[in-house]
């Protein structure tokens, strides 16, 4: 198997087809539309850049490089997938400091927080303690919904874990929906600016 | 050869030894200090954040993953460093975007322009403009010298190239000079706030 990944596109777990792959093999429909989220979100935020609106950016998956060929350039021959410590997105809207997490689930009912790593509830709440604005954008691909909820509201959950997930009754009643279009595919800023105005 | 890299330290280019070797390989004084920049501005990082003084992280190296084998774990077989995109550090800072590239000129006189990419010129003038703040720490190896130039001198000066590389004494005359010491290694938040009152 021989795959130049697209941005955003990185490979799944062992044992898990590569999304890159899943999303070749699936056909296109509103329910497994969501496995293309990452790579919409991505459209969105260069739909941003290119339209002057705000400037958010994708941290690059940590990579651990064991091993380099230097025999023909500099190929890496022997490497890992690292977590990341942080969340997938930051950048800078109207001078605001934005940091947030995009995740997907294909559950029914609700979204597990096994999602969420520790690390990245401790990154957001750090991030809201120096003035930056903090939050997840949430895609139920069962009922093609986003939604932008604050990082506080998330946090708080994770912390006191009331439930091992957040139901989607909680979600949309405490969540911004997220339109959806064409360009870009999802507004997450509308909604942004909705919540914290 | 087998080198697990610190967080931080990447190899270098094609037919250069890598940063982590020629780091084992140097002998510690002012003049070769230079090459642990890098590494010393991620602790600095690191001393803002344990301190709570800022949250900074350094964008992850791009890397383009070719080939992964999954017969023991997700192992990377094949895959190629990529240029960054954008610069390699972002963060907030009471409630400011802070966007800004770190580097290091082992040159007697000037800092070659030939060490910043077109696109971080463009990234750096695009954060201004969403209302980000946008600098170059720049240590002059041979001087055991650091600077913070704010992005609009530098990228002036880039666009103009009035020469092809910009001399010490306009560096130190238009810069803000960092201060260095233990801990943090470099305070050049202590920079920042001369250089953005």
């Amino acid at each position: 198997m021989k795959i130049n990944y697209p941005a955003g596109i990185t490979p799944g777990r062992p044992g898990e087809p590569d999304k890159a792959a899943k999303h070749l093999l699936s056909t296109k429909n509103a329910a497994n539309r969501g496995m293309d989220f990452e790579a919409d979100i991505n459209a969105s935020c260069l739909y941003y850049k290119e339209n002057d609106v705000a400037l958010i950016t994708k941290r690059p998956t940590p990579i651990n490089v064991v091993k380099v060929d230097y025999s023909h350039g500099a190929k890496i021959t022997h490497a890992y997938f690292e977590k990341q410590s942080t969340t997938d997105y930051n950048g800078v809207y109207r001078g605001r400091y934005l940091d947030f997490e995009a995740k997907e689930t294909r559950s029914r009912t609700s979204f597990p927080l096994s999602n969420i790593a520790p690390q990245q509830v401790e990154h957001l709440e750090n991030v809201k303690k120096h003035g930056g604005f903090a939050f997840f954008l949430i895609h139920l691909t069962v009922l093609d919904e986003t939604y932008l909820l604050k990082a506080d509201y998330v946090c708080d959950f994770y912390r006191r874990k009331p439930r091992k997930s957040i139901p989607f009754g909680e979600i949309s009643e405490n969540g911004f929906r997220v339109k959806e279009g064409y360009s870009p595919r999802y507004d997450f800023l509308e909604a942004f600016d909705r919540a914290f105005k």
